[in-house]
C-alpha cells in the first residue's frame, strides 16, 4: 500500500497544534518499514545525549541503555521479539535496561543492603524510568526526521536478551525502541485515539466516559483500518481482548525472578498483612 | 538561592544541540518552585492532545490520566505523596493511571476473560506506558514554556489516592506529574548525568563502564549539589543507597493486589517451573 498521496493527519475536532514541538509529538506514528538509509553516528550520539536528561525516580540513573547496530545481533533481537521483521529492518536497535546493578555498586560503596530490586516499588519505577527515557529517544529521534516504533516484544524470551546482551543480575531489558529512517511508500497515517474526555479526565475517573469512549474507539479504529486498506484487521475491542485474554508473554516473572527481582512490599520473611483482594 | 544569573547548562565536553528539539530535551530539569501564574485552559488541551498520541502496547489504549486543579484536591494529592510542597505549589498535577478497566469492557464485549492485570507483563506493560506518556506530557509542556516534575510520591499511598481519584478496580495509579509556570529565582540548572558510554553501551552491557562511570558520577553531582548552595546534600551513592536500601513504600503490591493485579506468569494454579533464582 502507498500513502504518499494521503494526509499524515486524519481530520479530527481537536484544535490544531499551536507549535512545531506539539505538531511533532501529535503527528508520531509508529513506523514498521524502513528504506535502508544510514543513521550517522553524529546524529544518533544527539539523540542519545537527549535520552539521558530524561528523569529517573529520586535521580537514581537506575537504567542503561544498549545500543545495536551490527546486523546479525539486530536480527537476534527480531528473533527474541517472535521474528519481526519492523525489528529486522532498522538500521539501529535501542534496548532500555532497568538497571539496578549500578545502583547496587553504590549500596557496597556504603556497606548497604540494596533491596530495591525486591520490591514492587522498585519493578515499577524500573518500568516508568524506561518507559520515560524510551519516549524522549523517540521524541529526539523524530524531531531529526528518523521513525521508531516501541518493541515490547523483547519481553516474549527476555532470557534470551539478557543472554544476548550480557546483562548482569538486577538488571532488565524491559523495552525496545527500532530506529531508521522511514520508507514512506510503507508509512501509515497516524492513528486515531480514544477521545479526549474518555482519557484525559477531571478531577475524578469517569467509568461512563470510558465506556463511552471506548465504543466510540471501535469505530474510530475501524474506519482507520479500512482507510489503510487493512480490512483484515479487527476492532480496537476484538484485538486487544484476543491478546489480553493470554497470557502472551509467560516467562517475564520467571526470568525477572531469575535476575534477582521479586514483587513484594517488605522483607520475604515478614509476611505482611495485606487488604482482602477485589479479584 | 537565586539561579537568575547562572547558565542553564553546566559546560561538559558533549556536542551542543544541533536542533531546538533536542536543546528543548537536553535542557530538562525537575523544576520544584512554581510562580502561581496560571495555566490556560487552551494550553492544557494542547499537552493533553500530545500526550494522548503517544504509543501504548498493541495500541490497547490501556492508560487513563485525571488532571487535577482543584486546589484542595491537589493538596490532598501533596499530603498522600507525603508533604510534598512542590506538589502542593503546583497549578496542576496529572496522575497517569495504569488502565485495564477500558481493556476489560472490550473483553466483557466479546465475551472473554481478561489475564493481563493478572501477569508480570501486564504490570510491566502498564508501567511502561505511563512513562512513556509522562515524558510526553512533560515535553509537550516545556515546549510551551511550562515546568514540571514528575512525582513517584503518588505509591507512597497508592491506595488513597486511588480513593480520592475514584479509580475502579484494574486500575492502578502509577506515577504523576506536576505543571505550572517556573519560578525563575528557584530554579536549579540542569543536572548533570552518568558519562554517556557509562549509560548508552554498545552491542553488549559493559559492566566496567558502568563501574567507572558511577564513580565518576558520584563526584559531579557532589560537584553540581555545591554550585546550587546545597551543601547539605550527599554524593549520588550516598543518597541512592540510602533509599533503595529501605521499602520506602511498602504498600504498592498490596494495593496492586487489591485492585485485582498480579505478577504472574500463567493461571494462579498452573504452578510454572521456574529457573533457579540469582540472588
Amino acid at each position: 500500500m502507498t500513502h504518499n498521496d494521503v494526509p499524515d493527519l486524519v481530520p479530527t475536532n481537536d484544535p490544531e497544534p499551536t507549535s512545531e514541538v506539539l505538531s511533532l509529538l501529535r503527528e508520531r506514528r509508529s513506523v514498521r518499514a524502513f528504506s535502508g538509509e544510514p543513521v550517522p553516528q553524529e546524529d544518533l550520539t544527539q539523540i542519545l545525549l537527549a535520552t539521558r536528561q530524561a528523569p529517573t525516580s529520586i535521580n537514581a540513573e537506575g537504567l542503561s541503555l544498549v545500543v545495536l547496530r551490527d546486523r546479525d545481533r539486530i536480527q537476534a533481537v527480531a528473533d527474541i521479539a517472535g521474528g519481526q521483521p519492523q525489528v529486522a529492518g532498522a538500521e539501529v536497535v535501542v534496548v532500555f535496561v532497568v538497571d539496578f546493578y549500578r545502583t547496587d555498586l553504590a549500596a557496597r560503596k556504603h556497606q548497604r543492603e540494596q533491596v530495591v530490586h525486591r520490591s514492587a516499588e522498585g519493578i515499577l519505577v524500573g518500568a516508568v524510568d524506561a518507559g520515560i527515557a524510551l519516549a524522549t529517544f523517540q521524541t529526539a529521534a523524530h524531531s531529526l526526521g528518523y521513525a521508531t516504533t516501541a518493541i515490547g516484544g523483547v519481553r516474549n524470551d527476555p532470557a534470551a536478551l539478557i543472554e544476548l546482551l550480557g546483562l548482569p543480575a538486577h538488571t532488565f531489558p524491559v523495552v525496545a525502541s527500532t530506529l531508521g529512517v522511514a520508507d514512506r511508500q510503507k508509512t501509515p497515517q497516524v492513528k486515531p485515539r480514544v477521545p479526549l474526555e474518555s482519557y484525559a479526565m477531571e478531577e475524578r475517573y469517569d467509568a461512563q466516559a470510558v465506556e463511552h469512549g471506548a465504543q466510540v474507539y471501535d469505530e474510530l479504529l475501524r474506519d482507520w483500518w479500512d482507510a489503510q486498506g487493512m480490512t483484515q484487521m479487527g476492532t480496537w475491542s476484538q484485538d486487544t481482548s484476543s491478546m489480553y485474554s493470554r497470557y502472551y508473554f509467560p516467562t517475564v516473572a520467571a526470568t525477572m525472578e531469575a535476575q534477582g527481582f521479586r514483587f513484594l512490599d517488605g522483607p520475604e520473611d515478614a509476611a505482611p498483612e495485606r487488604p482482602a483482594a477485589q479479584d
